[in-house]
C-alpha cells in the first residue's frame, strides 16, 4: 500500500518525505515492493522531478538500505574521484595510486563498462590475477595497510540503488538529473569519504552532452555531498574525443602504467593533475594548487606513484611484474595500422563510434554478463586539429582476429573525420564547480 | 528493445503508431514484455496523454491481442450496456433480460466487484448454481437459443487489456481517460455489438466524480465506438447516493427480480428505462423514445422480461425457482434496523461509505481472490431529501454475525447524514452524449 500511495502522490506532482523514501528503499531492496511499482514511480519521478530535499532524502534512503565503510580510524583524509564516464578515460588507474602515494586514503568503488563507455573494473581485471570483488572487511584492511583499494559495488552497498539502476536502464528512466545524482552519491557516500572530486564529462561522447545540464548535475551532486558532510568539487572536462591515446581495457592499463612513469600523453596528464590537485586540496594535504601540482609531479618523477600501483596490484592478487613488463597483459592476436584517407585537418574523432567499435570487437558489453576480450581496442595517435597527409598513420587497431580488424577499421572510418577545416575541440578542462558556484577553469 | 524505445518516446511526449501498439500488446499478452516496462509506459501515458488516434490504436491493439465473438449470423441487432460502476447498481440484471425479451440480442460481458463498487458477476453468482465462466462457444450457443448471455471476461478476450488492467490497479495509473476508455471499449468491441449504451456515473460515489471529466470520457468512448463500427450513446446518471434500495449481492438480485416483476424502486426503474430506451433505439427496434419506453413497460407488465431472466438463469446452471422464491438466495444470519439518529432532512447517503461497509462485512473484495459472503449488505429505505423523525427506521443491516452488524452500523453512521437542511441531490439522469454531442437529458 505504501508504494501505491507514493506513486499516486508523485504522479500528481506531490512530495515524498524522508521517512517514506527510507521505508520504500528498504522494502524495495528486500523485494517487498515489486519492480513494476518501482518502475511506475521512477517514471513519475522522471517526469515530475524531485526537489533538492527529496533528492537528498532519496540518496540517504539508498545509502541506508545497505552497509557502508567505516574509515574514521584510518586517521587521515579519505578522498575519491568519480567520472561520469567516457572513452579512453583511464584517469582512475593513474590517480588512485598517485594520491594514495601522497598519504591520502583512496577507497575507490568503480563500475563496469556499459554502453559505449569503458569501466575501471574491466580495465583492472585485464591485469592477470587482479580481483575487484573484495568484501568490505577486506577493503578496510587493505586501506589500513596501503591506503588504497580499487573495488566494485559490493552487494551490501546501497542495494536499493543497485536494483533501481538496473531497472532504470530497462525502463528509459536513466537521464534524470536527480536520479543520476542520487544514484552516484549514495554509492560514494557509502565509502565514508572526507571529500569527493567529480570528473563531469561533456561533449558528444558523454552521457549528458550539453554543458548546461552537466553544470546542473554537478551542482546537485555538490549539494548532496554538502548535505551529507562530504565536501564535493567537480571539474567539467572534454569528451568530444577520447582521452589519451589508448582505448580498450589492457591497452589502457598499459597507458596508465606509462603515465605513472611520467610517459603519459599530455591530455591524460593534464586531466589527471587537474583532478589530483582538487583531491589534495580537499584533503588539506597542500596549501594551494601550485603546491598540490608540484606534489603530484614529484610523486610521479620519484617513482613513488608507480610503486604504489604495484603494491595495490599485489594486494589484490594481480601480477605486480606488469609494472616493468606490460607484455604480461593480454595481447591482441592481430594488429593493423589505420592511415589517413586524405590530406587535411583531423576534424573529429568521435568517442561513441570508438566505444561501439570496441564492443563490436569483443572488448565491451551489450549485456551485463557479456565476457570481455581484454586485449582489443585502439591506440589513436592523431589528435583533433592535427594536419595529416594521405596515408599517414593515425591509429593502430588491436583485435582477436581478422574479422575484428575489419570491425575496428569500420569503426575508425566512421569515427575519424579528416577535412579541409577543423573546428577547435572543447577545452580539456573548462569549468570548476564547488559549493561557491561555477567558475571558468584556470590551469595552475 | 521495442518496449524501451516506445517508453522513451512517450516519456518525451511523442506518439506511438498503430503497428507499434499492436506489436506491444501482443508481446505483452505473451509475456515477452515484462510488467516493469509496461508499468513505466503506462505512467508515461498517464502523464503525457494519448491523442484520439493513439487511443483508438491502443483499443484495436488490445482487442486484436485475443479472440472475439462472431455474431453476425444471429441476424438481429446486438446491444450491450456498460456502467462505469457504482453502489447498488443492479441495472444490468434487470436490463439484459428485459431487452432480450424484446428480440434484441444482449451479449453482456461484466466484471467483478473491486474497490467500493459492486460487480455484476458476483451478484449473479449469489444465485445458487449460476455459472458465469462460459466459453465463447457456449456463449454463442446461448445467444442463438435465448438471445442473452451474462458472462465474465474470458481469458481469450483482450488478454493484453486483462494484464494491463491489473497492472494499472497496482501502479496508480487507473484514472486516465484514454486508458479507461480503451480498456472498456476493447472488451465491449470483442462482443461484436451493433450498438453500445454506457451508463456514466457521476458524483461522490463514482470513480470519476466530476461532470466535466465524465463527459470527456463519454466522448472518447463514443469516438472509439464510431472508429470501430459500434454506434455508442452515453447517459450521465447520479452516483451521489446508492441506486435503488438494496446494496449487497443477493439483496440486489432480489431487488432486480422485484424490478422485473414491476415492483422495483422508482429510481432504479427510471435509470433502467432511460438506458433501455437508448438500447432499443440503437437496435432500431422502436421508431422513437416514446414507443421504446412503452415496449419496456409492457415487457415487464406482461411478465415476459421476468420469464426471460428465468430462461437465462436456467441456461447458465442457476436455480430458476429463485424468480418465485427469493428465499432460495443466500440469507444473512443476522439483521438489524438502523434508525434516524436525530430529526431532520436526509442530507447525504454516501455510496463510498456504503460500499466500504459491505467489504468490511465480507460482501466485497480488497484482493482479486477474496471469497465473497453473498448475503450481507443493506436495504436503505431513506432517500436524500426525506424528512425523518428521531428513531424512525432508515435502513436494515444484513450480516453474517454480530460483529458484521457492528461494522454495518458503523458504515451507516458515517454514510448517512441527517441535518437541518438538505441540498438537492444530483438529477438522476442529467446528460445524453452521442456522436452529435452533449445534450441535457429529457425524460420521455
Amino acid at each position: 500500500m505504501l508504494a501505491h500511495r507514493l506513486i499516486e502522490r508523485k504522479r500528481d506532482g506531490g512530495r515524498i518525505d524522508p521517512g517514506e523514501w527510507r521505508a520504500l528503499a528498504l522494502a524495495y531492496a528486500k523485494g517487498h515492493v515489486p519492480d513494476y511499482q518501482m518502475a511506475a514511480l521512477l517514471m513519475a519521478c522522471f517526469l515530475r522531478g524531485l526537489d533538492r530535499s527529496e533528492t537528498s532524502a532519496l540518496t540517504e534512503a539508498m545509502l541506508t538500505s545497505g552497509d557502508r565503510l567505516d574509515l574514521e580510524h584510518l586517521g587521515r583524509p579519505r578522498i575519491d574521484k568519480h567520472s561520469t564516464g567516457g572513452v579512453g578515460d583511464k584517469v582512475s588507474l593513474v590517480l588512485a595510486p598517485l594520491i594514495a602515494s601522497l598519504g591520502v586514503a583512496v577507497p575507490m568503488m568503480s563500475g563496469r563498462s556499459l554502453g559505449h563507455t569503458g569501466g575501471t573494473l574491466d580495465k583492472l581485471e585485464s591485469i592477470p590475477g587482479f580481483r575487484t570483488d573484495l568484501s568490505l572487511a577486506q577493503a578496510t584492511r587493505q586501506l589500513e595497510e596501503i591506503g588504497c583499494v580499487l573495488i566494485g559495488q559490493t552487494p551490501e552497498i546501497a542495494p536499493a540503488d543497485k536494483k533501481m539502476y538496473a531497472l532504470r536502464d530497462a525502463t528509459a528512466t536513466v537521464e534524470s538529473i536527480p536520479l543520476i545524482a542520487s544514484s552516484i552519491m549514495s554509492k560514494k557516500l557509502a565509502e565514508d569519504l572526507t571529500g569527493l572530486v567529480v570528473d563531469m564529462k561533456r561533449g558528444s561522447g558523454a552521457f549528458i552532452p550539453e554543458l548546461e545540464r552537466v553544470l546542473e548535475l554537478a551542482q546537485v551532486m555538490i549539494a548532496l555531498g554538502a548535505d551529507h558532510g562530504c565536501p564535493t568539487v567537480a571539474l567539467v572536462t572534454a569528451m568530444d574525443r577520447p582521452l589519451g591515446r589508448a582505448c580498450g581495457n589492457a591497452l589502457e592499463v598499459e597507458e596508465s602504467i606509462a603515465a605513472l612513469k611520467g610517459e603519459g600523453p599530455p591530455d591524460l596528464m593534464d586531466v589527471t593533475y587537474a583532478l589530483g590537485v582538487e583531491m589534495l586540496l580537499l584533503a588539506h594535504a597542500a596549501v594551494d594548487a601550485t603546491e598540490a601540482r608540484a606534489m603530484l609531479v614529484e610523486a610521479i618523477a620519484s617513482g613513488r606513484a608507480a610503486e604504489h600501483f604495484q603494491k595495490i596490484i599485489e594486494a589484490q592478487g594481480g601480477n605486480p611484474a606488469v609494472l616493468d613488463d606490460p607484455a604480461i597483459l593480454p595481447q591482441a592476436a592481430e594488429c593493423e595500422l589505420f592511415t589517413a584517407p586524405r590530406r587535411g585537418f583531423v576534424a573529429r574523432i568521435e568517442p561513441k563510434a570508438i566505444g561501439r567499435g570496441i564492443i563490436e570487437m569483443g572488448g565491451g558489453r551489450t549485456k551485463v554478463d557479456d565476457v570481455i576480450a581484454p586485449g582489443v581496442g585502439f591506440v589513436i595517435t592523431a589528435r583533433p586539429g592535427d594536419w595529416v597527409e594521405v596515408g599517414e598513420p593515425m591509429a593502430t587497431i588491436f583485435a582477436r582476429d581478422r574479422a575484428g580488424i575489419g570491425s575496428g577499421r569500420q569503426a575508425l572510418r566512421s569515427a575519424v573525420v579528416v577535412a579541409d577545416e577543423a573546428e577547435p575541440p572543447l577545452p580539456l578542462v573548462s569549468h570548476r564547480v564547488s559549493a561557491a558556484g561555477v567558475e571558468e577553469y584556470r590551469t595552475v
